[in-house]
């Protein structure tokens, strides 16, 4: 499976949380062999979870696992602290990014750490996300915890 | 409301957990003013879930939240790096631990962000923790993504 395949994957879930009402960021994890283990959106308008970011519900869609090692991360967007402490602590591999020029999380201090980090810039994710916090800034705001 | 009382509930949940044959750590989050927002344990055993953390099921249980400002985390057990990026991002303003002898998370890594940390070390809590792991290390060792 190549990097944009899997970034598809995710690209479809931030369309389907947009589709729902939702903050229209995607996440799917993918084992070392390019095995899908579980994808995701980002849950907090349409279940009220606020702990339910892109890749928190892609990595609980995934199930529990014995190990993280060679796996993948895709996001559609730059992971938050929230998401790159989750990326750390469970030891997963890589990370593929979206785009980070909406938003700029923790991928540097992964990096730092020695998980493999791969930003797309993908210009219809930018595009995607800068409509969606000019018409929702609220919502946007509420979900990273900026007053 | 005092530390000591808030902490009891985060203990409480932690004892909820080990009886429902899961994992013992428990947290709870409270507002400025005491006010407890939500409370949870760790919910890997009980609903197959890895995403579901003592610190993450109580923030979730609080609900959406337009500002963590002034609210305090407390937790049986040092939060882990994804809980430390939980509390970061979203601007929780203190953390208080139960113990951090048996494992030693990202709390130092909060005080230098500015959140503030204060370590009980309730040796009840390190006993509880260290029976736990003795009896169950796969489950911890996978509660933590070490191989």
């Amino acid at each position: 499976m190549t990097a944009e395949d899997m970034l598809a994957v995710a690209v479809e879930e931030a369309r389907t949380g947009l589709a729902e009402g939702g903050i229209p960021i995607g996440a799917a994890l993918f084992d070392a062999d390019g095995r899908l283990l579980g994808r995701g959106h980002n849950r907090r308008v349409q279940d009220g979870d606020a702990s339910m970011h892109a890749e928190t519900s892609a990595f609980r869609n995934a199930g529990r696992q014995r190990s993280y090692r060679g796996t993948t991360m895709v996001t559609t967007l730059s992971p938050c602290w929230y998401c790159s402490g989750l990326v750390r602590q469970f030891g997963i591999s890589h990370v593929l990014i979206g785009e980070a020029t909406t938003f700029h999380g923790g991928h540097d201090w992964l990096a730092e750490h020695g998980v493999g980090i791969t930003v797309v810039e993908d210009p219809a994710l930018v595009e995607l996300m800068t409509t969606f916090i000019a018409e929702r800034p609220e919502l946007w705001f509420e979900d990273i915890g900026q007053d």
